[in-house]
């Protein structure tokens, strides 16, 4: 894979000159490009064999390109509020917003590698990750993202001459220019075995690879910045192509949502859902109870850093506010979060619509408590046509790879849909309607999809059945009777800690954190 | 100070009755009328000796309030992000939107408060640290937030008692549904007199305590609720008093903005900078000369955790980019971060102005580099007259307390005007005007600004004037030349950076954080 990169290839300083200025003017020029209207993310990707350049490339990018649209990132190791969510939270948290430009030094790609060629990962384990790593690509490039990587590379004889000059040089001044001894810990020949498998696992159409000689200082910057150029000029171009098709469809009229109807046909897991209800004095008994058997299991799951992550979605006027408003009174106020989900702000509407969720994920131990969810993609978004169907139809499977690298890290995750009938639901707004302390609840949007009913039955039919996965499935919730619904949540919730609990081998650990509180 | 709060005040299960219905419902009334247009933002602290009801009484806001408005955040134990930032870092990201609450559980005191009950803070530097969280709490009034800070007090009998109580129920069940045995490292005594001199420092006018007794539930309840009704009714009736004031004078048009003209004399320092020029041949070797000093100063500013924040500022065309473009040069991509500073998102414009500045604080070691800053707030806010008058004017002091919190951390802070004439400026945007590849640069802000050049003449005069401290005086540099200019900025970092490496007693560390990098 590698041989093409260890040919000697070089750039002579007339030619070098010659191209630079044309590079440079052309890329800024892109730049500018980006930021049209619909704009996407750039990522770019820079990684190799120390001493062929990385470091040098990621700074000529940096100080070339218009420094408003371009931002670097470096991933060390990770920090103690990383270690406490998801691997993927801090490569998420990073992604730039559409219409500029995230450069990533070594990006995913370096601690995995690194932990490969030092033989720390097993075969399989390392391609699990890749996989992982692959899955992630293919999400943000799905969305419309331009993803390029580089590996810049050095044969075997290259780069040790190059280590011994940069030793030799080191141990004559103490400190010179360059950013390490080029340390390889897993030795030349492993990290090229392991590289050689990262390339061939994550080069995928939408998120290649470019391996590019670092021999030459010269030809190495000229051959990345032409990539750079390539990619960006042919996205471009791509974009107002696929833009003008979208406008001539438009104009025939020619895009249907036929899909919403045409949809397979799911089972209608709602109609089936029983309708059950509780007397006033079982409720008052279970109820506490079970509020009394969270909160000592959840106590018990900050202890040991087990999180959870709670995802109510319903019908309006099904009581997700009332669930979760008694779920958190069973609660420590410190180890919880509700976190809203209305109208996304416009740094959220600039990225991946993942985005928004991934940078509330609470730390270790905490329970984040959604109050809708990302399911609204496939819900409101699909049923009010605000995305077309293939996007929609692209989120099931999105959903359900963000959902596994949650649960992958030992995070409990349940989801609830709070089921009322139609008619419960009628009753409820014209009860609103008649307080006049509740009439603020109830708003326009309210009727406009109370009128949408059977769209959005169709839609959640649909995600039941396309997202309810092992790991985590469904709960539909009986939920005409609010008691009835209160009760069913808080005992899966309780039946989902202790399991969770048991799972993780729970030992009581006595040492309080901060050894003061109130 | 606390005496009131000894009395065993109760209420009456029947009494609690009768308020408890008005009162949630005036609270979530007022919760919407505080999504009104020009809403602020709500800060509630709530703290009080252990087992007086702090966790119930913020239970119990969250849940009879409307949670998509309202946000719980307590402060555990620094993290290790927190750590690397100054102190209020944390504070400051946790700062709740205009239109929504942010309640703390403990908040800013609980640390400090515990510290000084310890012993582990002298009088001097506790009676410094309130003085911060007062001027930090002052910062976000002053900018509309309104801020109610609740102590929650228990005699020392009751106190005992109740801590007996909790161990005895504790030991004989095991776990309960409290929060901990109500531990008081530093015994009552202790904490009753730091509290006392905490509320007594950090009580101002915009943001004042209220000691509640919490010996009976029902009656903090009641009487905490009715505070939080109390303070938001007549916040909401002042402001609305205040825009209609507003409104009225804006159809008299008897507001000016005179204080533009009128503004005290400054010394004319800009004009007074002598413009001089370096050769090509001098520049050539000077420049490398620096970027090399630079370049091993912050790799062992790196190393120690020596934090950089620099903020370049300027009129249009005076070669800000240059400067930064060249300096980025010196640096390992790994350890600097450019934020260039334009117009706000609205996640930041719902905030106070510095939180987006806040927000941006690189990791301790590492340089921030701001393309344009904070400063915008006494330029182009001021000259541009999207403010009034007394908040620009009082933005001098903000941002001076804001540049001592960085420095206070030990933080190295340097401020840069690039400074040029009228007449190079004009044959900088002609230029521009004229090259093809160039005239992108050239906006039709440029334009309107160098209109206002007297104007801004005014604004930065007295910017410098107000805002050159001894931890961060301003750096006027010669612009006319730009060779000129890059060797300037360079050579008032190196210096810095020695001075600050020399100050913080470098001594060069061999083991590297990763143990791998390129």
């Amino acid at each position: 894979m590698f041989e093409p990169a260890e040919v000697g290839a070089k750039l002579s300083k007339h030619a070098f000159d010659h191209l630079k200025e044309g590079l440079r003017l052309d890329l800024v020029k892109l730049q500018q490009d980006l930021r049209e209207p619909g704009d996407v993310p750039v990522i770019l990707v820079v990684t190799g064999i120390p001493g062929a350049g990385v470091v040098d490339t990621v700074n000529l990018l940096n100080t070339w390109m218009d420094p408003r649209w371009i931002a670097t990132t470096v991933f060390d190791a990770p920090t103690e509020e990383e270690r406490e969510r998801p691997p993927f939270w801090r490569y998420w948290r990073s992604l730039p917003a559409a219409g500029t430009i995230g450069l990533y030094l070594g990006g995913w790609y370096e601690e995995t590698l690194h932990q490969a060629a030092v033989g720390r990962l097993s075969a399989k384990n390392y391609a699990q990750h890749l996989g992982r790593i692959a899955d992630f690509e293919r999400t943000l490039s799905d969305d419309g993202a331009l993803i390029v990587k580089i590996w810049l590379h050095l044969g075997a004889q290259v780069f040790k001459h190059r280590r011994k000059e940069h030793r030799d040089a080191d141990a004559l001044v103490g400190l010179r220019p360059t950013d390490t001894s080029l340390g390889l810990p897993g030795g030349y020949n492993r990290t090229i075995k392991a590289a050689g498998k990262m390339i061939e696992t994550t080069l995928k159409p939408g998120a290649p690879w470019h391996i590019v000689e670092g021999t030459d200082d010269r030809y190495r910057r000229a051959t990345v910045l032409g990539l750079v150029r390539t990619a960006l000029a042919d996205h471009l171009k791509l974009r107002r192509k696929q833009r003008k098709k979208a406008e001539k469809a438009r104009k025939k009229k020619t895009v249907e949502n036929t899909l919403i109807a045409a949809g397979t046909k799911q089972r209608n897991v709602l109609s089936t859902l029983p309708m059950r209800s509780v007397t006033h004095r079982a409720y008052q008994k279970k109820f506490h109870a079970l509020q009394r058997r969270i909160y000592d299991a959840h106590k018990k799951a900050r202890e040991i850093g087990l999180s959870t992550v709670l995802a109510f979605e319903g019908w309006d006027a099904a009581g997700k506010g009332g669930v979760i408003r008694r779920l958190s009174y069973a609660l420590n106020a410190r180890n919880y979060k509700i976190i809203p989900i209305s109208t996304p702000t416009d740094e959220e509407m600039a990225h991946h619509y993942l985005w928004r969720f991934w940078r509330q994920l609470q730390r270790a131990g905490r329970m984040t408590i959604f109050d809708r969810s990302w399911y609204g993609r496939v819900l409101v978004e699909r049923v009010d046509k605000l995305i077309p169907p293939d996007t929609w139809t692209r989120a099931y499977s999105e959903i359900n790879a963000f959902e596994k690298e949650l649960c992958g890290n030992g995070t409990l995750l349940l989801k609830f849909w709070i089921h009322i009938t139609r008619k419960e639901q009628l009753s409820r707004f014209e009860t609103r309607a008649d307080t006049p302390t509740k009439s603020w609840k109830l708003t326009a949007d309210d009727w406009h999809n109370r009128k949408k009913w059977n769209d959005y039955e169709t839609a959640v039919n649909e995600m039941v059945a396309q997202t309810s996965t092992e790991l985590a499935p469904w709960h539909l919730i009986s939920g005409n009777d609010k008691h009835y619904a209160r009760i069913q949540v808080l005992e899966i919730l309780a039946e989902a800690l202790d399991a969770a609990l048991k799972a993780h081998g729970y030992k009581a650990v006595t040492v309080s954190r901060s050894g003061r509180g109130r």
